[in-house]
């Protein structure tokens, strides 16, 4: 019998919800440094992009785009950054970035530069809250 | 009227053409430290995701998924790391890289980790046409 999906503990440690598209759920990193989300399909043992049915990588692809415009509409980024890693956490999932010229970790990738700095607890839900609205009419 | 497809100066100078699928071309990254394609969609002027028809948003999965599938075949990784950046290069392509527990950027993604080491030519050519050999029979 196949397992339920669950959410990693240690994507679920560093992120808060915004809420669930068709496949994935839509995480807001907390990390203050960068407008960040993560993509999760809801699907379980996935761990590289070949795992996924055709269905739902097509699915995942539209997703992935669907969070670049919200991130793009919210942030107004020079780039957007969209990466599945997977080497600290193997469960799939798409890390969707917005970048600036002007950001601490420009023009190298995000990961593993610097110190995380997570949001105030107010400015978290906030804007966690403000994703959630800015997909739902998306 | 819209400018044609031409690849940018840096993708060619960094890499060897391994071959053309249907929407992108594939580039075999000139550094023998990791196996490491780079797909890049001839359709002029894309920079994010979000600039690909919905059409060519589902190839271009598919042709990723397609690479991650001979990569792995290749050369057994312990990891796909799958990104689109583009701080440096604005033009848009896709990495698919394959990562090793062994590697010397592991656990790091591997962009800005150390320096590149080119392929020895003899070599560089019979893993490109290697590669080439897999697509065709993929």
């Amino acid at each position: 019998m196949a397992s339920d999906f669950a959410l990693h503990s240690q994507l679920a440690a560093d992120t808060v919800a915004v809420g669930d598209l068709a496949l994935c759920s839509v995480l807001l990193m907390d990390d203050a440094r960068f407008p960040w989300l993560i993509l999760v399909p809801r699907r379980p043992d996935l761990t590289e992009l070949t795992d996924l049915r055709p269905e739902d990588a097509a699915t995942l692809m539209e997703e992935i785009r669907l969070s670049c415009g919200v991130l793009a509409g919210l942030a107004k980024p020079d780039k957007l950054n969209v990466a599945a890693l997977g080497n600290a956490v193997p469960q799939l999932h798409v890390h969707v970035i917005a970048r600036f010229r002007s950001d601490p970790a420009w023009p190298n990738p995000v990961w593993g530069q610097g110190t995380r700095a997570t949001y105030p607890d107010h400015a978290r839900l906030q804007l966690a809250e403000r994703l959630g609205r800015l997909f739902a009419a998306a």
